[in-house]
């Protein structure tokens, strides 16, 4: 849990007097450079967003060939290949302060149990001048930090509560197709996120701006494991009553943890709620829902990962959550169950059968 | 709206002190002899679903073919006639006292619009020893009365108040499968709801048992409503995320609603609320959705139903749905959307364009 979290929800009801950032009207009016750090699936189809509304927009990889097919064929070789990317879309293997320099606003895509050392990196050629957005979602293992705790325990309070963090439904191969997309822009200063929203907002691209910063990121940290549960309620069988029904129940217990950490409790009724929740545990040729569907059907945790090449973004997550659960007090059964196939080794079909053979339960109760 | 709505509500707060009925051990005990009344899809999985559970299931049709076809062969000839049923399951197309009188549990499964018709001619013979339980969902037309206010306003306040409301995920299908299947049981009476509970649960069947009985009808009535709106998204084009976005925004349209009436705003995320909602607006193959997909394809209503052959359930509420937002004065932009594609002919790309260019919002506020 962030060190900070208790602190951050008081900022949080009274953001447009906060001190950190006051809106003189030139707030976000020079928002036409912009720097993407991590040129992954959903950074490369953000980055060709914002390059194709006008903006110069600089994507930065550590892999020389991703940056090389970006600036000559305007192509990301590794992700969204068959895609033909904007023209003004540039990238880079360099960070420094020239870099920094030339752009108002950084976004940051890269995964969380990464981002620490990036932030490291960067953090001589960051300022509160710079609009930071987040996308990355997860729980930073052993510490239990959500992205914003890692932003303020690494950039420091002011950059921290000024941060912006972006979620919600969103298919990066959808948006870069410029197919219809709602997402949710979340920062304590809420200048900030409205800041994000001007700069992202398109007829086909619709941003809302909220104040919940903790309630956007339980969300998007805990959908994975859920999809992890959805993969496997498929894989032994289940079918589309189940799924609809443990989606509800999975709801039900991210809310729990959210409400838990000071999140308001609506959020999760939102797009970076229910909203991505549908989506990710809907998305059946999602990596997280693969792994789900192949224990399932009896395979081990280590073939499937061995075969699937990278760990997907929810087996990161399990312990984390799992962890968290029991650190907040917080009934968890779902995450629970997943916990216990991808870490006690147990089936899938045990699980399920501990989980069905409960008692009747009355449903706002339990 | 319903002539005793606002009375039930207080009458739900005190629910186990309710004079109605009160639990002295040996309700449901008896609840072995079962009368459903209406022989469509649903109507049928639920009585296979009882039979299969030791129960002696009568199924009421209007239908000699269907009453012969269940009788001699175990099969509904109009639905669901490729599934073997429960040999205990009988049909007959008689309603008199001597039917009633060897029951305790009588379940209603017809069609919203054709219900009050039904209930004048079995009032004579229905007491409160029966379990009333409906599974019908809908807005009668002219009156906007949700079935709850029609069987207080056709049956009196006494077995009114007893009736019980089932919803939630269930396609019947599914269910007559023994696919896994979770359901909210919701009645006033709150021993009502544990009896109804006992009666279906099943380790493939659960049954939550609530008191909201507003909120389960008002989901359960406006999400065939989001379903049109749905096949209308994809009938334009529209993909994955725009649809977790739709149903996101659905869904809060439908909690408005539901908590004008007087609902809780918790019912909407449960089972009843965004399990079914997320059900049907993803149910590629309902009536409804098909609906909307063709009318996004540029089809005319008129040539929609005439080729489908029936009305889906969703076109028959929507009128009812626009008017009843109207009398409360909830804002409602989907419900609207829907109303003027098929009430005023707009088309689907029209309406659609009005709402992506309205001007950025905020998530809780709008």
């Amino acid at each position: 849990m962030g060190i900070l979290q208790s602190k951050s929800i008081e900022v949080s009801e009274d953001t447009e007097s906060n001190s950190f950032a006051k809106d003189d009207g030139s707030e976000g009016k020079e928002d036409k450079s912009i720097l993407v750090l991590g040129a992954g699936n959903f950074g490369t189809c953000l980055a060709d967003h914002l390059a194709s509304l006008g903006n110069e927009v600089t994507i930065w990889a550590r892999s020389q060939e991703v940056v090389d097919g970006i600036n000559l064929q305007h192509k990301n070789v590794k992700y969204l290949s068959h895609v033909l990317l904007s023209e003004n879309l540039k990238a880079t293997t360099v960070l420094n302060q020239e870099v920094f320099d030339a752009v108002t606003v950084v976004i940051c895509a890269i995964p969380s149990q990464l981002m620490r050392t990036i932030l490291e990196r960067v953090k001589p050629f960051l300022t509160t001048r710079h609009l930071l957005i987040f996308v990355n979602k997860g729980i930073e293992k052993g510490t239990l930090s959500f992205p914003h705790d890692i932003v303020v325990s690494e950039l420091g309070e002011e950059i921290g509560y000024n941060a912006t963090f972006l979620s919600g439904p969103s298919f990066a191969a959808e948006v870069v197709e410029r197919k219809h997309t709602c997402v949710t822009a979340a920062s304590l200063v809420h200048i900030r996120a409205l800041r994000t929203q001007k700069l992202f907002h398109a007829p086909h691209f619709r941003v809302y701006d909220a104040t919940d910063v903790i309630g956007v990121e339980v969300a998007g940290a805990l959908k994975n494991v859920m999809a992890l549960a959805s993969g496997c309620s498929s894989g032994i069988g289940l079918q589309l009553n189940a799924r609809a029904a443990l989606i509800t129940r999975a709801l039900a217990e991210i809310t729990r943890i959210g409400v838990k950490l000071g999140a308001n409790p609506l959020t999760f009724a939102g797009l970076s709620g229910v909203g991505d929740l549908f989506l990710t545990c809907t998305s059946e040729k999602s990596r997280n829902f693969t792994v789900g569907y192949r224990l399932g059907k009896g395979e081990k945790l280590d073939d499937v990962i061995r075969t699937l090449g990278s760990v997907a973004e929810g087996v990161e997550t399990v312990p984390a959550a799992y962890e968290l659960c029991r650190k907040l007090g917080v009934d968890s059964p779902i995450i629970d169950a997943v916990h216990a196939v991808l870490m006690k080794g147990l089936t899938v079909d045990e699980v399920f059968k501990n989980v069905t053979h409960r008692s009747p339960k009355s449903e706002l109760t339990h």
